[in-house]
């Protein structure tokens, strides 16, 4: 199971009850973050989640809004007393901001690794985790993220006894390992079926429509994408700053057959936006209008 | 009068209930802040101040609780479209810091002006406000800050009308303009009593107790000092720490004869802070546990 909290729901600046849009997934005890504006610590204390076990911290672009956060939070994983290594990832620059802002958070127990993405597709293993990037279209260089949790195929029994495997290799056999022992090699494919459906969560903010969002995104449990603006008249605010609106959001979930799809990195300005969650369920029905601090757990599908 | 709030009294970390301790200041309607720590602007915001007419920023130390929020805070000041130039105060690689945290606040409408503090004692005329900045005992370096309104002495009319000043010079010299026409000089002892009680705030968090802080909070209608920790037992942390117990900023208070004492910058482990008051009394009976957001507006004495 993989564990979703979206932590907050504004874009731009925090506001009192409208903690800045970060999210956090858990699996396998390991969590990844994906952007860290200011007082996301708050919004993790909020919901009693520990930031000790994040493993990853992902950025989509390096606007205040999504990293202002981050010298407060690892100084908090600090205190926590956590020494393992925390994998960063997040477009060029990603290195050169996060030592800046690491002026009033010099001294760590733990190392720091980056991964610096410059493709407009790249897919990265970190942990359990299957992470694809992928560019959008932002007025900076900016990434959207799908995590995908893989999920092998059923573990044959029959075959393995008809392929005489050694009963000691069943469980590594199945956790995908190759094992050679006795001149012999046994792999994966000769006990297990084909790959099952595993789990697939696509998050993106900062950004206008974009057919890499529709393909990345393509049939995910749950796509988090960023409704700036409700309002139809803001239309043209969107294409000038480059976001998006409800509708636009609404629609690339229709395009992507997502299962369903959380509004989220909502403008400063918009206060009333159930009103226009109608006119947003017209176009795609299980759209959400998130609420900060949101969760949701998602199983594999069973069979 | 001098309008003072209390953003927030943590320290260390922000906690849900519980902002990172920020002070600002309102007169004439020029803001002083006093250090920044994630999530001011949100505090800010909760108590209805705009963050536009901050012209002053004063940083204590570097320590991230004091200002990691400031990034945040000068892009929404952007926002507010204001252009005035802001000044900011702190001790020695005051630039060098904000320099690198603005690598996620490149672009401001506004020019930031730096004054940097290396003497043990410096006193500074920011438009109506005159600050004594004094070091204090910290494991980095640490200033304290008295905040003083100086009030000039009452316009004496016979005397002016005695000395034979020209009438329209008359609000000028009040003022404490001194004026020169026709070979003459008019000076505002000329016309005024002797100065009058100003008005004097100190304040003061991540110390231990020094000699300082009692000689420039001297007689102040206010002192805001840290209380790290209330417990008894923690004396030796504090003193490990370099911060200072509840008793500790009373007999500072006491010894300092000011008006009013408001405790803040509370540890994260400290939660039910008010049954040590009563000892805190003992020793300072106005002594206050501030919680976020307190205010107060100081007037001059009547006469």
């Amino acid at each position: 199971m993989l564990d979703i909290c979206l932590l907050g729901t504004a874009g731009m600046m925090p506001l009192p009850n409208r903690a800045l849009t970060s999210l956090v997934t858990r699996f396998n005890g390991s969590m990844i973050m994906i952007d860290c504006g200011e007082g996301t610590q708050v919004s993790l204390k909020k919901k009693g989640i520990s930031s000790k076990p994040i493993d990853f911290i992902l950025f989509t672009h390096f606007h205040a809004d999504h990293i202002s956060g981050l010298p407060g939070l690892l100084l908090t994983m600090g205190n926590a007393e956590r020494v393992e290594n925390v994998t960063m990832v997040g477009p060029k620059g990603l290195q050169k901001t996060v030592e800046a802002l690491r002026v009033i958070a010099p001294e760590l127990p733990f190392e720091i690794k980056y991964i610096e993405l410059s493709e407009n597709y790249e897919e990265l293993k970190l942990g359990d985790y299957r992470i694809e990037a992928f560019k959008v279209h932002h007025n900076v260089t900016c990434y959207g993220y799908t995590i995908n949790i893989d999920r092998s195929g059923r573990f044959d029994a029959e075959r393995a006894k008809a392929a005489d495997i050694p009963l000691k290799f069943w469980n590594r056999l199945q956790k995908g390992e190759t094992i050679e022992e006795d001149g012999k090699t046994y792999t994966p494919d000769m006990v297990l079926g084909p790959a099952r459906r595993g789990l697939k969560v696509t998050y993106c903010t900062d950004t206008r429509p974009c057919k890499a969002i529709e393909t990345y995104a393509k049939d995910a449990d749950l796509a988090i994408l960023e409704g700036m603006y409700a309002e139809p008249e803001k239309l043209e605010k969107a294409k000038q700053y480059k976001h998006m609106t409800f509708y636009e959001a609404a629609n690339i979930a229709k395009n992507a057959c997502v299962k369903e799809m959380w509004l989220t990195h909502y403008s400063p300005s918009l206060i009333h936006a159930e009103q226009y969650m109608d006119k947003v369920k017209e176009i795609f029905p299980n759209a959400i209008l998130s609420k900060d601090g949101r969760e949701v757990t998602l199983y594999y599908d069973e069979e």
